[in-house]
């Protein structure tokens, strides 16, 4: 079963009766599963994180986006997040038996639905972007460039949207794309020393000449009296979790520390734990198809 | 989602139409997976694996039970294996979020049904054995006790079914049961030496030491000029692979060999790569709920 996730952001957090809409609007396509919905109030914004097959999330994210802009009216809105459109920023992300590519596919799909259907100007990022600079994220939509800025500027070539008019209403404008699977994943050390932590976390971070998928950094955790390697994997595929382990350890021994545990937060994709086990138990011929639910869900 | 597995063996190993009917009648449940059907001339006798929810296979079980005894004629079968009833042998096996206490339940309920509704004799054995001396299928069914040596006896009392009456039709006897997953696990050695892969085997199986729910072997493969340690895994919960891959290893490191590589053969439920990921990662206060497959199977 293809499974791909789709995690929207809305421009409400404190109207609860909006945000239950937009979820229902999101959950009337069949087989959506909503993994989570978190509210904020200071940032008045919302996201909702679902999954389904990648032609229900296309319908389900275009349900969510077209109830969004009957219900909030960004000339009214206030929050302290970069404010931008009524759905803000819509990402779909590969998570079982489904490609980039596909992702691509669909988010260019609701781009244009949303362009053409509702009038909205959408800016595609990521994966998705359809110019370079639209890559990244910050870059389209940061604390200096909001929903104010763009209304003066989407006249000019660079800020022509990629789909819909070149033109604001009230439901702004959407940012749509798709990336990859994010893991949060923390190592908790034996050692209450953030200075060595530090050095540990920086071994381990891209930037710094670490593992090309890692963000990392130190915390001491009061409570345990410990210190953690708190890490963001932006690509489990590319730089799976046990390599990431490994260094950690690695880089810990020279130190003399040895680790606690660590601790996925939140929800991880069951082709993570897969390698993790290829690795270990050298099962190198392993297919995920062996996998007896795998076979549930086909 | 609750999952178990159920292993049906009719009595019936040369005519494909009898056998695609009995597939049939178990996969007219809804939600019935055939994961594979298998017959043997020889031993005239096929072997369907099939995966459901608890209720599904008690009902897929029971069809399939009900359209050999309508099918197969015991009276005229012969074959080389033990013979003892158009449907031979029945396990249900716990996979995913089901006990082996509602295993029991599943097989005992089926049991009662095909010996009251189908007037087949059903003997329980494995985890669901109601007599204590029928724990082991082999004592029940083996060369030396077949159907002849069951019409003789069964007025017994050591011989009285666990349901259904005490005389036998043209379909024979039943036996049916539940019993945990085996996983059949193979690791293979940098070496050609097999009296060094039997002493590793040794080390490893419960009956010689090793570890209580490991079955293991030594043998040469030929083609690779590796001895090969091949393993059955009758437990996986409470002997999980890593410790029996690890155990391996630690064995063979005092003969200077490494492993190869491992292999599963077959099918595998996710627990048991849950369980060495969080083995080999210290994820240890990782559950299932965490993996997102499980969210689109809820």
């Amino acid at each position: 079963m293809k499974i791909v996730e789709c995690v929207p952001n809305f421009s409400e957090g404190k109207d609860e009766l909006v945000v239950k809409k937009i979820i229902q609007a999101i959950s009337s396509v069949e087989g959506v599963k909503i993994l989570d919905s978190e509210m904020d109030a200071n940032h008045n914004r919302s996201v909702i994180t679902f999954i389904s097959t990648p032609e229900a999330a296309l319908e389900a994210a275009y349900r969510g986006i077209k109830e969004a802009a009957a219900l909030i009216d960004m000339g009214k809105h206030k929050g302290e997040h970069p404010r931008f459109g009524a759905s803000d920023v819509i990402p779909f992300i590969p998570v079982s038996g489904v490609s980039m590519d596909e992702c691509i596919e669909i988010s260019r799909k609701l781009g244009e639905k949303v362009g053409n259907e509702l009038g909205i100007p959408v800016y595609m990022y990521g994966n998705s972007a359809m110019r370079e600079y639209r890559k990244n994220l910050e870059d389209i939509r940061n604390k200096n460039f909001q929903l104010e800025e763009l209304t003066e500027n989407i006249q000019s070539d660079h800020w022509k949207p990629d789909f819909g008019p070149q033109k604001i209403g009230s439901a702004g404008a959407s940012i749509i794309g798709s990336r990859d699977y994010l893991i949060a994943y923390n190592v908790n050390l034996n050692t209450n020393d953030l200075e060595i932590g530090k050095r540990i976390a920086k071994a381990l971070r891209a930037k710094d000449g670490g593992l090309t998928f890692v963000k990392a950094l130190a915390f001491y955790l009061k409570d345990r009296d410990q210190v953690q390697i708190s890490m963001n994997l932006t690509n489990f595929n590319k730089t799976p979790i046990y390599r990431a382990f490994e260094l950690v350890k690695l880089e810990s021994m020279r130190f003399g520390i040895s680790i606690h545990e660590s601790e996925v937060i939140g929800l991880i994709p069951m082709e993570a734990l897969v390698e993790t086990s290829k690795y270990y138990l050298q099962l190198n011929g392993f297919k995920s198809s062996q996998i007896l639910e795998k076979k549930m869900m086909e």
